[in-house]
């Protein structure tokens, strides 16, 4: 049955940039997944497949809509039981939770920092408007405002990373040798800072600049098909 | 076969307070398994099993010797297969070893500048000479400026709980609905706190104290068997 992913994207249809997307695309190629993508701009999400859901990424997989990446990765586990594993385990599902609060909680509100100006350029007009009224009226100050003292933000950053940077200093991945679901959280957040903004912050040298990419090298190069920002 | 759990104590040897030997002890609990502990101060270690390890705890089961709490949860988990899982899988042990790294880089050295100096001052007098003498030349100042401003030093450490507090917020544990050893990980780190220093910082109504006080009552009581600091 055809699977199709849904994703986010701004003025460019061919550069997805949403982390949570980046997560589902990640976990289809891990389980060695044929499927097809179609693109939404912000305003567009209500009106995929009827309105099913108010956040991407949203599977189809024949007759099956699952929305959010956690649960299209736990659905995609259950129904491809045979395919590569994203989980290893009820452990490594449950401890992937802890992985995704982490990432949401110390790299997601950084990188918004870094790069909410730069999203909101790189949007089609009618989203760019929906965008700086809902975050402005959200952060209660100005895109501008809100990145403007984002290079003294990049150490605070970086030292954040240090649980990730310990591990991936001495393995390949978060999952050892070869990557999990948990990977592709951490992987999402980084990908989309790469993709919806030119401000560079992960330091040449750095064992988390390495583990970055080898995940964009995973899955024949699905990571980095979508050039970084310029 | 019998099973010894060397553990580190001050005078009180009724007291362990090492947050790794916690760990390996809540390990042997969840795995059901009967135990006998014994315990050595810090210029003890040495002596232990013929000198076996420089770190605590080390654990005997018949003829076998394992050093550090992971490796421990590891030993019981592959000798124990049939007892309750720690990991419940493969991903869950490599995920273990992720909220490892984050409790050790974010709570255990906030808890070591509340706690150092009432560790110190809970040490048999042997050891209190060696643990000042190694940890003011590891902090590079003495134990009373290090813990200080320790009060100013709460709401930082309560922030970087939030991973964990948007998780038990919403679950008993970690593991769920039941623990896993990723549990134990982060509840050893806060034991440490409780029995080595009165000074308390876990507010009540917080959802990780909630979590921390599951902890205490999981194994008839394991954890609260060993009063709090007064």
């Amino acid at each position: 049955m055809a699977i199709t992913l849904y994703e986010l994207v701004g003025r460019d249809t061919a550069r997805p940039f949403s982390p949570h997307c980046w997560k589902a695309r990640m976990a289809l190629r891990h389980k060695g997944l044929d499927f097809s993508t179609a693109t939404a701009g912000f305003t567009e999400i209500p009106e995929i497949e009827g309105g099913v859901s108010k956040i991407v990424p949203i599977l189809r997989d024949g007759e099956r809509l699952v929305a959010d990446s956690f649960a299209i990765a736990e659905y995609l586990e259950e129904t491809y039981p045979d395919r590569p594993s994203l989980f290893r385990g009820e452990g490594g599902r449950a401890l992937s939770r802890f992985v995704e609060s982490w990432s949401q909680r110390t790299i997601h509100p950084a990188i918004a920092r870094f790069a909410v100006l730069d999203i909101h350029d790189g949007l089609a007009e009618a989203d760019q408007l929906y965008f700086r009224q809902s975050r402005e009226k959200a952060l209660g100050t100005t895109l501008e405002a809100f990145v403007a003292d984002r290079a003294d933000r990049v150490e605070p950053l970086l030292a954040s990373l240090e649980p990730l940077r310990a591990i991936v200093s001495k393995q390949a991945f978060l999952g050892g040798e070869s990557p999990l679901f948990a990977d592709y959280i951490v992987f999402g957040a980084l990908q989309w800072a790469r993709i919806a903004s030119p401000f560079r912050f992960l330091p040449k040298g750095d064992p988390v600049t390495a583990w970055f990419e080898r995940c964009l090298a995973l899955h024949d190069g699905e990571g980095a098909r979508v050039p970084a920002a310029a």
